[in-house]
Protein backbone atom coordinates (compact mmCIF):
# COMPACT_ATOMS: atom_id res chain seq x y z
CA UNK A 1 0.00 0.00 0.00
CA UNK A 2 1.54 3.29 -0.83
CA UNK A 3 1.36 5.59 2.66
CA UNK A 4 0.49 9.16 2.43
CA UNK A 5 1.31 11.57 5.35
CA UNK A 6 -1.88 11.56 7.20
CA UNK A 7 0.16 13.71 10.12
CA UNK A 8 0.50 16.64 8.01
CA UNK A 9 -2.88 17.55 9.46
CA UNK A 10 -4.36 17.70 12.28
CA UNK A 11 -7.53 16.25 11.84
CA UNK A 12 -5.77 13.43 8.96
CA UNK A 13 -7.60 14.53 6.22
CA UNK A 14 -5.88 15.23 2.40
CA UNK A 15 -7.10 16.49 -0.29
CA UNK A 16 -7.84 14.59 -3.61
CA UNK A 17 -8.56 16.50 -6.41
CA UNK A 18 -10.48 14.41 -9.22
CA UNK A 19 -9.83 15.26 -12.47
CA UNK A 20 -11.64 13.90 -15.65
CA UNK A 21 -8.99 11.67 -17.07
CA UNK A 22 -9.85 12.14 -20.88
CA UNK A 23 -10.05 16.27 -20.66
CA UNK A 24 -8.12 16.46 -17.91
CA UNK A 25 -10.79 19.04 -16.35
CA UNK A 26 -11.30 19.54 -12.87
CA UNK A 27 -14.58 18.07 -11.50
CA UNK A 28 -13.72 18.46 -7.83
CA UNK A 29 -11.80 18.62 -4.51
CA UNK A 30 -12.81 16.71 -1.68
CA UNK A 31 -11.05 15.03 1.33
CA UNK A 32 -9.30 11.42 2.00
CA UNK A 33 -8.22 9.93 5.48
CA UNK A 34 -6.38 6.78 5.65
CA UNK A 35 -9.49 4.56 5.07
CA UNK A 36 -10.77 6.10 2.54
CA UNK A 37 -7.56 5.96 0.94
CA UNK A 38 -7.52 2.40 1.77
CA UNK A 39 -10.89 1.97 0.20
CA UNK A 40 -9.98 3.94 -3.22
CA UNK A 41 -6.94 1.28 -3.79
CA UNK A 42 -8.68 -1.53 -2.72
CA UNK A 43 -11.72 -1.02 -4.58
CA UNK A 44 -10.89 1.13 -7.82
CA UNK A 45 -13.33 3.69 -7.04
CA UNK A 46 -13.02 6.74 -5.64
CA UNK A 47 -13.83 7.03 -1.64
CA UNK A 48 -13.70 10.12 0.39
CA UNK A 49 -14.14 11.70 3.96
CA UNK A 50 -17.05 13.09 4.30
CA UNK A 51 -16.36 16.05 6.68
CA UNK A 52 -20.20 17.28 6.86
CA UNK A 53 -21.31 13.73 7.63
CA UNK A 54 -17.86 12.59 9.47
CA UNK A 55 -17.91 9.22 7.51
CA UNK A 56 -17.03 7.19 4.81
CA UNK A 57 -18.42 8.00 1.50
CA UNK A 58 -18.43 6.17 -1.35
CA UNK A 59 -18.77 9.02 -4.45
CA UNK A 60 -21.95 7.83 -6.20
CA UNK A 61 -23.38 6.14 -3.34
CA UNK A 62 -26.43 8.03 -3.73
CA UNK A 63 -26.52 9.08 -7.50
CA UNK A 64 -25.00 6.23 -8.87
CA UNK A 65 -22.49 8.65 -10.30
CA UNK A 66 -19.06 6.46 -9.50
CA UNK A 67 -16.28 7.72 -10.15
CA UNK A 68 -13.81 4.98 -11.84
CA UNK A 69 -10.38 5.35 -11.10
CA UNK A 70 -8.10 5.18 -13.59
CA UNK A 71 -4.49 6.77 -12.56
CA UNK A 72 -3.74 7.62 -9.39
CA UNK A 73 -0.84 10.86 -9.02
CA UNK A 74 0.95 11.45 -5.58
CA UNK A 75 2.10 14.76 -5.27
CA UNK A 76 5.90 15.77 -4.20
CA UNK A 77 5.46 15.81 -0.41
CA UNK A 78 3.14 12.84 -0.39
CA UNK A 79 0.47 14.84 1.33
CA UNK A 80 -1.93 15.56 -1.81
CA UNK A 81 -3.11 13.42 -4.43
CA UNK A 82 -4.94 13.67 -8.36
CA UNK A 83 -7.53 11.32 -9.27
CA UNK A 84 -7.75 10.81 -12.69
CA UNK A 85 -11.22 9.32 -13.25
CA UNK A 86 -13.91 8.32 -15.16
CA UNK A 87 -16.96 10.36 -14.20
CA UNK A 88 -20.35 8.04 -14.34
CA UNK A 89 -23.47 9.82 -14.70
CA UNK A 90 -21.48 12.83 -16.71
CA UNK A 91 -21.36 14.41 -13.77
CA UNK A 92 -19.50 15.29 -10.70
CA UNK A 93 -21.70 18.36 -8.62
CA UNK A 94 -24.37 18.07 -6.50
CA UNK A 95 -25.72 21.03 -8.14
CA UNK A 96 -25.74 18.78 -11.36
CA UNK A 97 -23.18 20.52 -13.38
CA UNK A 98 -20.38 18.35 -15.15
CA UNK A 99 -17.72 19.81 -12.54
CA UNK A 100 -18.35 21.46 -8.72
CA UNK A 101 -15.77 24.50 -10.29
CA UNK A 102 -18.34 25.63 -12.84
CA UNK A 103 -18.32 29.42 -11.86
CA UNK A 104 -15.66 31.44 -13.29
CA UNK A 105 -14.42 34.95 -12.15
CA UNK A 106 -14.81 37.89 -14.13
CA UNK A 107 -14.10 41.05 -12.46
CA UNK A 108 -15.96 41.26 -8.84
CA UNK A 109 -18.64 38.82 -10.71
CA UNK A 110 -18.76 34.91 -10.77
CA UNK A 111 -20.39 33.62 -14.23
CA UNK A 112 -21.64 30.01 -14.92
CA UNK A 113 -20.04 28.66 -17.34
CA UNK A 114 -21.75 25.46 -18.68
CA UNK A 115 -25.96 24.08 -18.33
CA UNK A 116 -26.63 21.29 -15.98
CA UNK A 117 -26.37 17.72 -16.66
CA UNK A 118 -29.05 16.45 -14.40
CA UNK A 119 -31.61 17.73 -11.90
CA UNK A 120 -30.26 17.10 -8.74
CA UNK A 121 -33.99 17.05 -7.16
CA UNK A 122 -34.71 14.10 -9.79
CA UNK A 123 -31.18 12.36 -8.69
CA UNK A 124 -31.12 12.74 -4.89
CA UNK A 125 -34.90 13.08 -4.23
CA UNK A 126 -36.42 16.88 -3.56
CA UNK A 127 -35.91 18.27 -0.11
CA UNK B 1 -13.80 41.24 -4.00
CA UNK B 2 -15.18 37.96 -4.66
CA UNK B 3 -16.00 36.34 -0.80
CA UNK B 4 -14.83 32.50 -0.20
CA UNK B 5 -15.77 30.48 2.72
CA UNK B 6 -13.13 31.36 4.84
CA UNK B 7 -14.63 29.44 7.93
CA UNK B 8 -14.94 26.14 6.70
CA UNK B 9 -11.74 25.18 8.00
CA UNK B 10 -10.65 26.14 11.84
CA UNK B 11 -7.58 27.50 10.19
CA UNK B 12 -9.23 29.76 8.00
CA UNK B 13 -7.32 27.97 5.49
CA UNK B 14 -8.61 26.79 1.67
CA UNK B 15 -7.13 24.86 -0.90
CA UNK B 16 -6.46 25.92 -4.48
CA UNK B 17 -5.32 23.96 -6.82
CA UNK B 18 -3.29 25.03 -9.87
CA UNK B 19 -3.81 24.03 -13.33
CA UNK B 20 -2.01 25.00 -16.20
CA UNK B 21 -4.10 27.29 -18.64
CA UNK B 22 -3.00 25.45 -21.58
CA UNK B 23 -2.64 21.74 -20.93
CA UNK B 24 -4.96 21.70 -17.74
CA UNK B 25 -2.41 20.05 -16.13
CA UNK B 26 -2.31 20.23 -12.72
CA UNK B 27 0.64 22.21 -11.29
CA UNK B 28 0.13 22.06 -7.80
CA UNK B 29 -2.29 22.84 -4.85
CA UNK B 30 -1.48 24.73 -2.34
CA UNK B 31 -3.41 26.85 0.31
CA UNK B 32 -5.28 30.56 0.68
CA UNK B 33 -6.13 32.59 3.61
CA UNK B 34 -8.01 35.42 3.15
CA UNK B 35 -5.21 37.86 2.90
CA UNK B 36 -3.20 35.58 -0.13
CA UNK B 37 -6.90 35.79 -2.06
CA UNK B 38 -7.15 39.26 -1.78
CA UNK B 39 -3.13 39.74 -2.83
CA UNK B 40 -4.12 37.00 -6.43
CA UNK B 41 -6.53 39.30 -7.31
CA UNK B 42 -5.28 42.46 -6.75
CA UNK B 43 -1.80 41.70 -8.13
CA UNK B 44 -3.04 38.73 -11.00
CA UNK B 45 -0.15 36.99 -9.39
CA UNK B 46 -0.59 33.60 -7.59
CA UNK B 47 -0.53 34.12 -3.76
CA UNK B 48 -0.89 31.48 -1.27
CA UNK B 49 -0.51 31.36 2.46
CA UNK B 50 2.66 29.17 3.45
CA UNK B 51 2.17 26.47 5.88
CA UNK B 52 5.57 25.74 7.09
CA UNK B 53 6.76 29.01 7.38
CA UNK B 54 3.18 30.86 8.58
CA UNK B 55 3.43 33.88 5.79
CA UNK B 56 2.32 35.30 2.59
CA UNK B 57 4.04 33.42 0.03
CA UNK B 58 4.06 35.22 -3.57
CA UNK B 59 4.97 31.66 -5.61
CA UNK B 60 7.76 32.47 -6.99
CA UNK B 61 9.60 34.85 -4.83
CA UNK B 62 12.68 33.05 -4.41
CA UNK B 63 12.85 31.14 -7.90
CA UNK B 64 11.24 33.61 -10.27
CA UNK B 65 9.11 30.86 -11.27
CA UNK B 66 6.08 33.50 -10.56
CA UNK B 67 2.26 31.98 -11.90
CA UNK B 68 0.24 34.70 -14.10
CA UNK B 69 -3.10 34.39 -13.50
CA UNK B 70 -5.36 33.65 -16.26
CA UNK B 71 -8.41 32.59 -15.30
CA UNK B 72 -9.84 31.66 -11.68
CA UNK B 73 -12.52 29.12 -10.90
CA UNK B 74 -14.32 28.63 -7.82
CA UNK B 75 -16.63 25.94 -6.60
CA UNK B 76 -20.14 25.34 -5.46
CA UNK B 77 -19.57 26.16 -2.22
CA UNK B 78 -17.01 28.72 -2.06
CA UNK B 79 -14.24 26.76 0.05
CA UNK B 80 -12.19 25.56 -3.04
CA UNK B 81 -10.37 27.78 -5.74
CA UNK B 82 -8.70 26.48 -9.60
CA UNK B 83 -6.04 28.89 -10.72
CA UNK B 84 -5.28 28.50 -14.72
CA UNK B 85 -2.07 30.24 -14.86
CA UNK B 86 0.46 30.52 -17.36
CA UNK B 87 3.63 29.21 -15.51
CA UNK B 88 6.89 31.10 -15.28
CA UNK B 89 10.25 29.23 -15.72
CA UNK B 90 8.86 25.62 -16.82
CA UNK B 91 8.17 24.52 -13.45
CA UNK B 92 6.08 24.88 -10.62
CA UNK B 93 7.57 22.18 -8.02
CA UNK B 94 10.27 22.77 -5.42
CA UNK B 95 12.19 20.00 -7.02
CA UNK B 96 12.64 20.96 -10.39
CA UNK B 97 10.01 19.09 -11.70
CA UNK B 98 7.12 20.61 -13.94
CA UNK B 99 4.08 19.68 -11.30
CA UNK B 100 4.49 18.68 -8.07
CA UNK B 101 2.53 15.25 -9.42
CA UNK B 102 5.02 13.77 -11.26
CA UNK B 103 4.57 10.36 -9.64
CA UNK B 104 2.25 7.74 -11.04
CA UNK B 105 0.84 5.42 -8.85
CA UNK B 106 1.77 1.76 -10.28
CA UNK B 107 0.48 -1.21 -8.10
CA UNK B 108 2.40 -0.97 -4.45
CA UNK B 109 4.78 1.65 -6.36
CA UNK B 110 5.02 5.17 -7.08
CA UNK B 111 6.97 5.73 -10.53
CA UNK B 112 8.01 9.42 -11.94
CA UNK B 113 6.08 10.27 -14.71
CA UNK B 114 9.27 13.12 -16.24
CA UNK B 115 12.55 14.63 -15.88
CA UNK B 116 13.41 17.87 -14.42
CA UNK B 117 13.80 21.46 -15.97
CA UNK B 118 15.95 22.67 -13.72
CA UNK B 119 18.01 21.77 -10.76
CA UNK B 120 16.95 23.20 -7.49
CA UNK B 121 20.26 23.16 -6.37
CA UNK B 122 21.26 26.17 -9.10
CA UNK B 123 17.36 28.24 -8.31
CA UNK B 124 17.47 27.65 -4.60
CA UNK B 125 20.78 27.40 -3.47
CA UNK B 126 22.58 24.48 -2.34
CA UNK B 127 21.58 23.47 1.54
Amino acid sequence: MISLDFTKTTDGLLPAIVQDYQTNEVLMLAYINKLAWEKTLETGKAHFWSRSRNKLWLKGETSGHVQNIQQILVDCDDDTVVYKVEQLGGAACHTGHRSCFYRLRDGEELVTLEEKVFDPAVVYGKK
